[in-house]
């Protein structure tokens, strides 16, 4: 693949020399360049395809660095990351120790604020806005490029509302491709559908709310682009413009299998065939046994609800939206609106599984606090990408929700070992007994069992699991990372009696178990893939320390920093919560 | 007073068998019963006066309870309260064991769902819709009544958003008083304003999500009301009334002083002048001190801005606001994008004060972690009505902050212990040394020192106080709670000998005072006004565990429950933070 225009831009500098007639063939390049790297080291793929001229149109209409771009979400901005120095390292996309999936600020001065959960861009880029104003800068120009998915979330309308009655110079650019990760929901969508088609009048939402609207316009077509974008630099205040592209546009296949094609894994460059793989038989991803469990026990049970904000796929609701869709709802990129909305079912006796990836939670805390555990509600929170989530990095890593759920009252919080234990607790949490809340954590990717589609047992609450007897020297830990921990402890000579205890419940803590483990083992070792500070091991430390038994403890989890990003096992490694790591505490204390 | 027919009504199915030509006679009843006993036992009062006829006509329109009515935030729910059940308990209305000032689920079964925190109405009410749905129900009505400063929040925008695809019979009765607790603010503002003018057209915000929106009618005309709610009881599918009313309504003090009403303290019940305030010198209040404190510093470091959600008033802000108004911003309900707006102007090298409710800061959770901490934006978060705040009661108490930021990564977490240590830290956060964030967290209410306004002092980050030496058992606080254990201490037998260290850092810990104080003391307590599950007291078992001291612990907190109403000093009573439940604690390790 030639890219002889490409390899000269080594900056958004160089883009701008380009006579205008070059550029198309600048996009033939960059996406042809896109689609070779991420066919062999994977990443995202569909979105930033659908970005090229839009890439190509800003850093040649706008002054980039000085001018500020802001990518919302940010898996779209690999075109941007090419043209802006990192070419010759964009094989080393999403790698440990490589460059970010995302725009990251410590990354290129071009990655004006580093981005990954959705919808922030409009207020980042309406701060910056008004930075310049109060500082007399009025040349500069700041743009927040914003999906459709992500600018119906609450907090994109925050910055409109907002911005709409600035003068700030802001400009808000909505690509328009319709979907997500998934397809676009809400009545946003239909509006704007409905914009695109025509029905719509133009005196439209933007315009209500103070800003300039123009389009909607083709966002690939480059000429039409720049000279809208060139027009807009003169305008004032506030303004929108709505671009329409194709989301995979340029490989047939992801244009045609947008959500397949959204972060396909490896697939070959030039036919844009995904890599067949071998079919061996493996465990399931527990994603599969959440998506699977809950259309079995809703066939059941005519009380289950799932609703997933925006996930149906990475979630696996997506198999009970097909087979039961009046009782799946997929609410868009809303994680407050779901847990409420979870809530109001809660009280009316239908039983909600409200599906969330563990770090997007943080965008419904106050909801799980306010409107579920302060009214006791039985809605059963299902906490998918757990843990440290791998190549999304630092932005993803699902490991603050042990504890920031811990310190909410009348929350149970479990986290299964195994794939069985994630379909018991799902059981069990429909049975009809549950009167509170319940978070249920397990990680990204493939458990450990390849028979995990057993009969369900119900689970009694608050009990931990004994795994391994011994007297030396206890290990506890919660969840999946047990694995780690069973894995060390076979390591150990076999003189050395080690005992395993899988705890499963962060809350409520198993004190009988306890109390037998504290009096029987001199030193404790706990071992979470969440936040040492105020997590597992410390609420492991508060019963002792409540008790007042005066066992040597040592917890092993994520330390009090923001983790890269990499493969699972590379961040465990880091982070000392691998087997290896495991095994040497341990033998550092006997 | 004559209450003659306000006390026939015990519940709503009374209130439906009067004659329509008696309700203006129940609402003035009702309208005076409210001003009677808010101006003797204080509460909420302009809120509740503008819904009066609404309240009445929903109660008598709908079939109450079995109809599900919602009220958004709740502090507008009195005349709902008196006319369901509680007239003769409304005395007792936000004291220790009286009735909750909102709707709460365990109070009456005609409060269907808890509020406090605003917005959450739409997601509810939309939730238990398709949960009528479900059941095939389609005689249920479902109705959120939500003001124009709380729809315009990010989480009502979602639930409408979603709403707009359903066919759920939804009915959101949009109150338009524009005011919140402050004046409205934002785009959406303006739009409600000129529709209200009749110069917006009515193909409207609301009709292009898909709401049968219908309206501006006057909200304090009984018989229009209940007309167009019976009208829209035939309507399918979600519906939005616009009504609009006037805060106050009906005293004229409050009509004219909407803010200063909102909340009037004791007032007199005839004429509705305030209460004399007896002029005595005392110690300002916490929020002043950021007020006047902010106003000081931004006069002379052009760089400071000031950010509100919407509490203006409530935090202080409201004299930058005056004094200083390009550089400071009040948002409207909208923490998220308050968050992340400061974190925009950070990168630009603004010093950006954000000053949100401790408990609001739970709206904006991820955004503290995702768009400042992660980056090391230094944006200074001043968490007002932290711990806990008195009688709003459970929806707002302060006391999760301590353990849900101690895990994120990057934050300084600090708290003053008195007005001089709030100025003296806020001075050293904006000297530009800082390069991360910090959160400072203070108390409703007054503080300790008559002559605050001392000359600044930098504080050096990362240190704890010595108070008072000692060597038998150690005190360690953190902030104002610091008080309660000074009192403690002083009432012990001087031949003991008992040390006291406020910490206030909770990030990062003194660890060299903490090893100093570890090694010289047998028996420690800590002491906080926050969750003891994960906060200050772990923060120190975590500290001891790493360096393997054996001493004992005693942690007094938040226990692991919701915190009802009441004054403060009985709420701290009830946790066991008062000075005497100290000095108990103290006496018990002697």
């Amino acid at each position: 693949m030639s890219i002889d225009l490409l390899k000269t831009i080594n900056s958004s500098k160089e883009l701008r020399k380009l006579p205008i007639e070059l550029l198309p063939q600048l996009a033939k390049e960059l996406r042809k360049f896109i689609i070779k790297i991420v066919a062999t080291k994977e990443g995202h793929l569909g979105a930033s395809l659908g970005v090229v001229e839009l890439t190509i149109a800003l850093h040649y209409v706008y002054n980039t660095p000085k001018d500020l771009l802001i990518w919302d979400v940010g898996h779209q901005a690999y075109g941007h990351k090419i043209l802006t120095g990192r070419r010759d390292v964009f094989e080393t996309n999403r790698q440990f120790n490589g460059i970010s999936g995302f725009p990251k600020r410590e990354e290129s001065e071009f990655d004006v604020f580093g981005v990954g959960h959705s919808s922030t861009s409009i207020s980042a880029a309406l701060g910056m806005a008004i930075a310049s104003q109060l500082k007399g800068d009025t040349t500069k120009q700041h743009i927040a490029v914003i999906g459709d998915a992500s600018i119906a979330s609450g907090m994109a309308f925050e910055g409109l509302n907002h911005a709409g009655v600035t003068n700030a110079n802001l400009l808000v650019i909505l690509n328009d491709n319709a979907i997500g990760i998934d397809p676009s929901v809400g009545a946003l969508k239909q509006y704007l559908t409905n914009v695109k088609k025509g029905t719509q009048k133009q005196d439209n939402i933007f315009e209500a709310l103070n800003f300039d609207y123009s389009g909607p316009i083709d966002g690939h077509d480059l000429s039409q682009l720049i000279s809208e974008l060139e027009r807009l630099k003169t305008v004032q205040g506030p303004k929108l413009l709505h671009v329409i592209t194709k989301k995979g546009k340029g490989l047939k296949q992801a244009e045609d299998n947008q959500v397949t094609y959204h972060a396909p894994g490896k697939f070959d460059a030039d036919t844009g065939e995904l890599a067949t793989k071998i079919i061996i038989e493996q465990p399931p991803k527990y994603q599969d046994v959440f998506g699977f469990t809950i259309v079995e026990l809703a066939k059941k049970n005519k009380d289950i609800i799932g609703i997933t904000p925006a996930m149906p796929t990475g979630s696996s609701l997506k198999y009970m939206m097909e087979e039961i869709p009046e009782r799946a709802f997929d609410v868009g990129i809303a994680e407050q609106h779901a847990v409420t909305l979870a809530a109001g079912m809660a009280t009316q006796g239908l039983i909600p599984f409200c599906n969330i990836y563990s770090t997007f939670l943080q965008r419904a805390y106050d909801q799980v606090i306010h409107d579920v555990a302060l009214q006791k509600l039985p809605v059963i929170f299902c906490l998918d990408r757990s843990g440290l989530v791998g190549q999304d990095g630092a932005t993803h890593h699902g490991v603050f929700d042990l504890a920031f759920l811990r310190c909410i009252p009348n929350i149970i919080i479990f986290a299964p070992r195994n794939e069985i234990e994630l379909r018991n607790i799902m059981y069990t949490s429909q049975l009809g007994k549950l009167k509170q809340p319940i978070a249920i954590r397990y990680p990204r990717g493939r458990g450990v069992t390849l028979d995990w589609k057993q009969p369900f047992n119900e689970i009694i609450m608050g009990t931990g699991i004994p795994l391994k007897k011994g007297s030396e020297i206890a290990v506890l830990s919660i969840g999946t990372i047990s694995k780690n921990c069973s894995e060390a402890i076979d390591k150990i000579e076999r003189k050395h009696k080690i005992s395993h205890y899988d705890m499963r419940f962060l809350k409520p803590l198993d004190e009988k178990l306890l109390h037998t483990i504290c009096k029987t083992h001199q030193s404790i070792i706990t071992v979470e893939d969440g936040s040492i500070n105020g997590g597992f091991g410390t609420a492991i430390l508060e019963f002792a320390s409540q008790h007042n038994y005066k066992n040597t403890f040592k917890l092993l989890g994520i330390p009090d920093e923001f983790i890269e990003h990499g493969t699972t096992e590379e961040l465990h490694r880091e982070c000392k919560i691998d087997s290896i790591s495991i095994f040497q505490t341990i033998t550092g204390l006997l």
